[in-house]
């Protein structure tokens, strides 16, 4: 499903990144980074709480808005049940909606933020997700053996929260198009091969975007999809010229390999992954390139892996889905 | 949060309730019942997933709709994470958007359904959700103690899939306008009292929507909230007279105390409660009266505990969230 929007804006964004994300290339362009995954809370848990918390109150900070300002704050996140989001929000006092499409859920909250303003039911909505390295080894990998080898494939959870704030006055940067992604099975069954689990979705997505607004590839300065990692980057630019024989690699990047230095921070493995990874960069860095107008037309593919350990354990396939968000500077 | 709409309506619903529903007083009312909480699988996990497909099958089938007549699907559920919402509308190659606000799920996906349509985005949403017995004691409880007995506050997590066709079509039953809730922490932890959890989020979103629409408690023919059970309901009884000075108790009624037979089923101790026990009640018997206009203006206000066993054990408060929805018969 896709559909264009005519008075949506980005008005702006904060992004909080953890220490790992602190050692990549990007760390210039987060509003702020911390060094123990702690953040001074007792728990991971609660950390991620606060650490999503943090983001909205940058935000809020940054656009000089007041929690009265807000009319919708639509959040999601990893953690059982998408609680960072739930404890996050509640400490302003907004109006709530809660979202999961795993880590595609940003670019959801965008489009559903972004219907909302259009449809003239809210002026403004901010979208926000987080995820934490180790409230998400905890809850999805439990017990995590300690020294365990991890195949190559595998993808490292980032550490951050991150809120973008979607306005119906025109700043410039609009909100253009989106598609809503489709659920996929591609018969995968590895959880430490997120890459090729999300691969087929994001294909889905990208070219049924492109058949439905009749685009081609290069109508975009930028592409970027969520936290494929090194190998599903490889898996989505093969899949898209056998499939659709569209050569996508010209103006193509994943967020997941771009978080990292995934030269010396071999802890990462493939690249990052979670909720907040595709948020980090595309709130930071393109948003930046955007202001700049180093790039015009972007399209954001947050690719998503349904992944539930109890169907794994009962032998089920890991789902996926990729949804779809394209920004453009206008001015 | 509460805002009107102009062009969206209900089409129809479809409704598949278990063997404990089925011995309740709404049984004739259920488009399907079954069984055994099996429900020909070879796990609860699965079962749910595939009771809340049969429901949207059946609303496909008694709306004479093709998937492909679908343009989006809005679902939720309690399972970790929402997995049976996203195995059950795999099948159906729909775009799906996940979402989550614990047992006020339900009235989420219409808001966002009807918004959608209304916006323009959109012509027909479904939106979904479903909860098991079991699988929901297995996540939340575990380890469920033999023959252990519950407090009388305790509620009973329905089992069942419900799905609700919204449509820009005219059809005489009017989605006419909605609040979303705002998170609310009362300072509530009994994760066996969840009425006296949600009963401060109901009565905080029915006042802030009666007081948004400048209406009175009579503009409704009959107001009900979700799964707070009898405890609940009364509490949100003298929470209303003593903070608001109002008085509901007049057109007012819990679906969580109308889904069984409380003087037999004693197993349900203070009544239903999960994601679909709202949803069988609203989407059978009270859609019923709508159409058959013996009633003609409601208000929906599911209610969601934002239950984390993490969080709990972590010593946190359970926060709650009710959203609201109207529907009115228009002709």
């Amino acid at each position: 499903m896709t559909f264009k929007y005519n008075q949506v804006f980005v008005e702006d964004a904060a992004t909080i990144a953890g220490p790992y994300e602190a050692m990549g290339p990007l760390k210039k362009y987060f509003d702020q980074t911390f060094d123990n995954l702690y953040h001074g809370e007792k728990s991971w848990e609660t950390a991620e709480a606060k650490i999503l918390e943090d983001s909205i109150r940058t935000l809020l900070k940054k656009t000089k808005k007041k929690k009265e300002d807000i009319d919708v704050i639509i959040s999601g996140d990893l953690m059982n049940q998408i609680t960072s989001s739930c404890y996050s929000s509640e400490k302003f006092n907004f109006p709530f909606l809660g979202i999961y499409s795993a880590c595609a859920t940003s670019v959801e909250g965008m489009i559903l933020g972004s219907s909302l303003i259009d449809g003239g039911k809210v002026n403004r909505a901010i979208a926000s997700t987080s995820s934490h390295n180790m409230s998400s080894e905890k809850q999805f990998r439990n017990p995590t053996e300690y020294g365990a080898p991890k195949p190559k494939t595998a993808t490292f959870t980032a550490t951050g929260g991150a809120s973008i704030l979607l306005t119906n006055e025109n700043t410039g940067i609009k909100v253009e198009s989106s598609t809503i992604g489709k659920i996929i099975d591609y018969e995968q069954n590895d959880p430490f091969n997120m890459g090729a689990v999300m691969a087929p979705a994001a294909a889905d997505t990208i070219h049924r975007h492109l058949m439905d607004l009749n685009r081609t590839l290069d109508y975009y300065d930028l592409i970027l999809t969520g936290d494929l990692g090194t190998y599903g980057k490889e898996i989505l630019i093969d899949f898209m010229k056998t499939e659709y024989g569209l050569d996508i690699s010209r103006n193509y990047n994943d967020c997941g390999t771009m978080l990292y230095d995934l030269e010396k921070q071999k802890e990462v493995q493939a690249g990052g992954s979670g909720p907040v990874c595709s948020a980090l960069v595309n709130y930071s860095v393109v948003l930046e390139l955007l202001k700049k107008k180093k790039i015009k037309k972007v399209l954001l593919v947050a690719t998503g892996a349904l992944f539930s350990p109890t169907f794994v354990y009962q032998h089920e396939n890991i789902l996926s889905i990729a949804h779809a968000i394209s920004l453009e500077v206008i001015k």
